[in-house]
């Protein structure tokens, strides 16, 4: 059969490692007798022959991984250049190494796609299958990306909570704004809606980059708010951009308020509506946390990640190579996910946007359609083991981690 | 026996609800057949006579509020001016209330202190118990504040996750800075020390408020942490403050590297670390999650929130007023923590600060003292309720809540 290499690249997420689980469950599966490596840090760690033994641990130390967030192998942000491609190649060829599991996003498919198409011209036989990771839920030919819906079951949760922090506070007229994550695309943003049960429920506003910000407008949505419901919620996508495509967070040299900025695109609005309104602002900017809570994960997320990990091992040992796992959803009996496939050359490189009418008229909000998208994939709780109060993760390399120096706190 | 009243002050904690929930449950438990009241929005309610009578709501409603973040009552930030006080206390008289329960900080301590006053000047026959409350554990004469504990963990939580987050990224060469709330103590940013395990563990500097910030030798902790470790997790107090007890987030005109800065600390360091060392910084600011998250709350502090609420009614059943409720540790057979009681009047305006010996030599982390002091308060996880993935926070005007609009999503 020959080995394997698995590799995880470019941002975590909190469910990751659910899908180096299922290719190692997988591969034993298939009965398979060579070695499943784990390459550390991405394909620097392919290109550094810097290998772990998947197949040779623990199931029980494997199975700890999956309450456990973070890239475990490691990750990277190596864009390969044209000579590292037959480098990886001839490792490949010397350890024998026939299958190719890499775990990433948009830029990491390309990377798969390119080894793929170089393996075949070097008639050498390797199957190399992606699999989907990303919270931003960008990729496209996919219903939806596994990682995303932890982070969006956290982003609303937190929402909820500091939502009736902010309702309790009536009195003192505030305005929160949280600023989330999702790059180029308003997923994660969007999905914050789910967290609405009641009219005066937060987020009261939610802005996409989808659709082109305007200072005005958002200024006078907030003053409407505030003048119905006597508190405003702000949930604003990290990439908004205005009707020219320029970034609002780098609106520093913006003249149409005059106003110099620094820092994000939180701070950005914050001082919009302080200037502006004269309404005291508070911005949550949960930062990694958006990625890494892995006390706070979704059940089908985790499982969807774990099994995307297991059909890529699946469908390499029937024999097909230059794929994505994608997920399918058929609704036809409630919410059912099924493991699905695309060529890695349709995926790379192309970002999924939120589709137009799932965004209210106002381009402050969205419509039930993406509520309906969003809600089945923040279902269910994950429990996980504690010690001392806090988690109890698990490590690749918990043999070589340094207790702490005698006398040092910790 | 007279009515009694309580209400709820300052910024909410994850578990001021608890004490309500004591109190109400005390009111009965002491057979009381007069109405127990809440006052809507604090201080401010009582004087607009804005009242909820809790005595009459069922026991499932109570009990929901358990496990609900926010101040269910409402809150406030509203000074009494001079003729305040004799308003409230003709308000008592009339609605013939005999029994004052403040939640809050310090404050709210020096208000419930100046009502317990007038009433003796005036002869009415008052009880006045204060219940402490804050994240920020600043509260002097209490062994530590309700509110702390789950603060604590939820922060050290976070801490953990996005280390390994952090750790997993280590090619990528990334600072990672948490702004941690704190006002001017370091209660706060100092637990996130229990998030370390390991050597190489998050977070590994922590600067606080007690210790004055000195920019050049933060630099150089930043320096000395990336050669040893390869990657940096720096926890900082909102409220650091350089050597003249200027606060480091005000710095933007402070002309030692010349830099005009906007925005809160973190971004103020990340500046510095960027410009200086050329090392690229993300910020987590958590903001009001902080004394928001439900999810992740510390079952040694719910209960302990509780049983502050109900020893004020014990308190004042027993004919005490002018005091505070405390939280009284004995660490002679583990930890057990006991209800104790304080003067308001020594309680008002001191804030309790780090002892100097829980913290490093060099100011960028913390003793084992301070380890053992916050361990205990973090233990125990809370299970809570949930509807289509979300919690299901109860609402004491659930009546009055509209419903999502037609056509609106959420």
């Amino acid at each position: 059969m020959g080995k394997g290499i698995v590799a995880q690249s470019g941002g975590p997420t909190a469910v990751i490692n659910n899908s180096v689980c299922g290719v190692v469950h997988a591969w034993k599966e298939q009965g398979a007798k060579d070695s499943l490596f784990g390459a550390m840090h991405g394909i620097k760690g392919v290109l550094e022959e810097n290998f772990i033994d998947l197949s040779a641990q623990s199931s029980y130390l494997i199975e700890s991984l999956r309450h456990t967030p973070g890239a475990a192998l490691g990750s990277c942000r190596y864009k390969l250049q044209d000579d590292d491609y037959l480098k990886l190649l001839r490792i490949f060829q010397k350890k024998n190494i026939r299958y190719f599991f890499y775990i990433g996003g948009n830029d990491s498919m390309d990377t798969a796609h390119k080894v793929h198409q170089l393996a075949q011209q070097e008639q050498y036989e390797l199957y190399v299958i992606g699999i989907p990771k990303t919270i931003d839920n960008d990729l496209p030919f996919t219903d939806h990306c596994p990682g995303f819906g932890s982070a969006a079951k956290y982003l609303a949760t937190t929402v909820m909570e500091t939502g009736i922090d902010l309702k309790g506070l009536l009195m003192s007229k505030c305005v929160t704004i949280m600023e989330v994550m999702g790059r180029n695309t308003g997923w994660l943003a969007a999905a914050t809606a789910l967290a609405r049960r009641n009219a005066e429920d937060s987020p009261h506003l939610i802005y996409l980059p989808e659709t082109p910000f305007d200072v005005e407008r958002f200024l006078e949505d907030v003053e409407d708010t505030y003048q119905d419901i006597g508190h405003v919620y702000v949930v604003a996508s990290e990439g908004l951009v205005d009707k020219n495509g320029k970034y609002i967070f780098a609106a520093k040299d913006r003249d149409s308020f005059g106003h110099s900025m620094l820092g994000g695109l939180a701070e950005t609005l914050k001082t919009f509506v302080e200037k502006e309104i004269g309404i005291k602002v508070r911005c949550n900017i949960l930062g990694t946390a958006q990625r890494a809570a892995a006390h706070c994960l979704s059940a089908t997320d985790v499982n969807e990640a774990y099994m995307a990990g297991m059909e890529a091992v699946r469908m390499a040992a029937e024999g097909s190579s230059g794929l994505m796992v994608t997920l399918e959803r058929d609704n036809s009996h409630g919410y059912v996910c099924l493991p699905g496939r695309i060529e890695l050359s349709r995926v790379a490189n192309i970002e999924k946007k939120i589709p137009h009418d799932w965004i209210n008229k106002r381009g402050n909000g969205v419509s039930q359609n993406l509520i309906d998208y969003v809600r089945p994939l923040i279902q269910g709780e994950v429990s996980f083991p504690t010690r001392d109060g806090l988690p109890d993760f698990a490590f690749l390399d918990a043999l070589q981690r340094r207790p702490l120096p005698v006398g040092e706190a910790g």
